[in-house]
């Protein structure tokens, strides 16, 4: 048995300038902006949800821009598997997480935990 | 004076099977779906959050497949000129709200309060 949940979503954008896309998002959204480790900062900034609800990071990409889900899981494997017999197929692995794509076309990341609420909120899957 | 938030986000899916859209992101995200009015119900299923976190709705639409975030307010014009002084600029106006467009180039709609979390949780802009 494995567990998983929304995490929070990922705003894409497509830009030599992650500043300042992340200031833009900042703003727009009513979020402080977090600044993650050196090995992370030159391509997330995350934002700071006021109600704790959501994982929140903008993130520079080469692709066009986009905003994409991501589920956290305490077994990316089995999650991975659950998700492919709903239809999603796997795109490709990045470091611990997979990208899929959903059969309606958006591509998602299956993630690691990154929050406390898995424990509280999240679905257990048989 | 006026206030805003991040209320959630609608997935958009370029689909004419809504029901097996939202079969796909409700199970993806171990989320029941949650009919809407016969108004609405054509073209749009509500995912509902078991941590009760955001509005999250699947719609089918004819552009391409994306996520969508609305930001919410108790005052759409107001809140729209902000981000526009931000750099975001006007789509269009359907209905009450408006779609705009980041600098970053996501489009995203500026709505009315959907949620009782505006009066805690909500940003108030001068």
């Amino acid at each position: 048995m494995h567990k998983s949940r929304l995490a929070g979503f990922i705003i894409d954008c497509q830009t030599d300038d992650l500043a300042a896309a992340a200031s833009f998002w900042g703003s727009a959204l009513g979020m402080r902006l977090h600044a993650l480790p050196p090995e992370e900062a030159a391509t997330y900034v995350q934002l700071v949800d006021p109600a704790d609800r959501l994982h929140i990071e903008v993130q520079a990409v080469s692709h066009p821009s986009r905003v994409h889900l991501d589920i956290e899981t305490d077994d990316i494997e089995a999650e991975v598997r659950r998700l492919e017999a709903l239809g999603a197929r796997r795109v490709r692995q990045v470091k611990s997480w997979w990208v899929l794509e959903a059969p309606t076309g958006q591509r998602f990341c299956v993630v690691s935990c990154k929050s406390s609420g898995l424990a509280a909120d999240a679905t257990q899957w048989p």
